[in-house]
């Protein structure tokens, strides 16, 4: 079959790429977070509660992905933080190749964390590392709770997912526990956090995880 | 550029294979539309409304598209209309290779309106025509008023819009106006529905279009 074959050239190169931004990331001493997700599921306003909080306590970047418009970048931008807007212009993922080329704009050593915010997608993302040290899934309650079974390769390839917008429970039928079990059955490891960026339930838990693990990569000496 | 070649070929033999479907369903007297959106806006939820009311005006079939699972397909096939499931295995969109391989489990001669519904991905369905003669674009409330400018492409190719979960609209910062000013920026002749699958509102006006775009496809002679 051709196109798998193709399919795996590409992903190979990617892969290459990735390994590389790791190298330049892990020599300027700067811990990668990628954050991917359908449309819509909160991946931006996760990021104006996160930046905020995080800020206090080291520089923070932003690298942000669409496929048409810097929409996102510019509410990240009115955060005060470093942010560079990556736009495809179509391609429905980014790639390695797309952020090794953003951080000919962003000055790395002035940067302690920096999101990687992918397009919307929750299939496609899933095959590109872009080099980062940790994934995040965003998932939104509205989208109900069989999503990581129905698109598995995303949870499985995660490290943690952020349930959002539980302040719409009461108005949507989506069984949460459910959701859970599903996600747990894809990837056993996978840390979940519940979250509403509308009223900042559940924010603390997750901006702890985030201060927890990128303490624990420092004192591991940067490497994993 | 080498990726953009290989591209171009996929969408060209793509191309061919939506023509000969559409030959297949036309010569068939099979009125086939398609729907796609972001993974959880609804697109199963209005296929379980719209097939039972269109079922006793025409024999309905479905084919139903996902990464993993038949879920969605079971969902659909408990309606009593057949239903054929194809399971991608990992790719983000279907393509009319799969529609045609999914036909020869599809009594063409004993389906008038044939419906498509896609994995759920708001970039790549929009690039891989199916032989469809109707493109439906499902969009969640939940989802936000710019998703039209952030993912123009699959507005651009949609014949109708179906603004989902109107009853979410007390709940979710949604300016619904910029959502349909958004999309007719983008597609000045998109139709728009607005629609709860939940409470059955707005159905009534996107079962006539459909019956209408149906009937007028017929007295024109089944050719477009």
């Amino acid at each position: 079959m051709e196109t798998i074959r193709i399919e795996e050239k590409i992903l190979a190169k990617n892969d290459e790429l990735a390994v590389a931004n790791r190298r330049r990331f892990d020599a300027a001493g700067v811990w990668v977070v990628s954050l991917a997700g359908s449309p819509g599921g909160g991946k931006t306003s996760l990021l104006e509660r996160t930046v905020p909080l995080l800020a206090g306590q080291w520089r923070v970047g932003v690298l942000e992905g669409d496929v048409e418009t810097d929409r996102d970048g510019r509410r990240l931008a009115a955060l005060g933080v470093p942010v560079v807007q990556i736009i495809t212009g179509g391609t429905c993922h980014l790639n390695a190749g797309m952020v090794q080329r953003a951080l000919e704009r962003m000055a790395l050593d002035q940067v302690d964390v920096l999101f990687i915010e992918n397009v919307g997608n929750l299939v496609c993302p899933a095959s590109y590392g872009l080099g980062e040290h940790r994934r995040v899934v965003v998932l939104s309650t509205t989208e109900g709770e069989d999503k990581p079974l129905k698109y598995p390769a995303m949870f499985r390839r995660a490290d943690a997912l952020v349930l959002n917008k539980v302040d719409l429970l009461p108005y949507v039928p989506v069984d949460l526990a459910q959701a859970r079990e599903h996600a747990r059955r894809v990837n056993p490891g996978l840390r979940i956090f519940e979250t509403s960026c509308a009223t900042g339930e559940g924010i603390g838990e997750w901006i702890e995880w985030l201060s927890e693990r990128r303490e624990s990569w420092k004192s591991a000496g940067s490497t994993g």
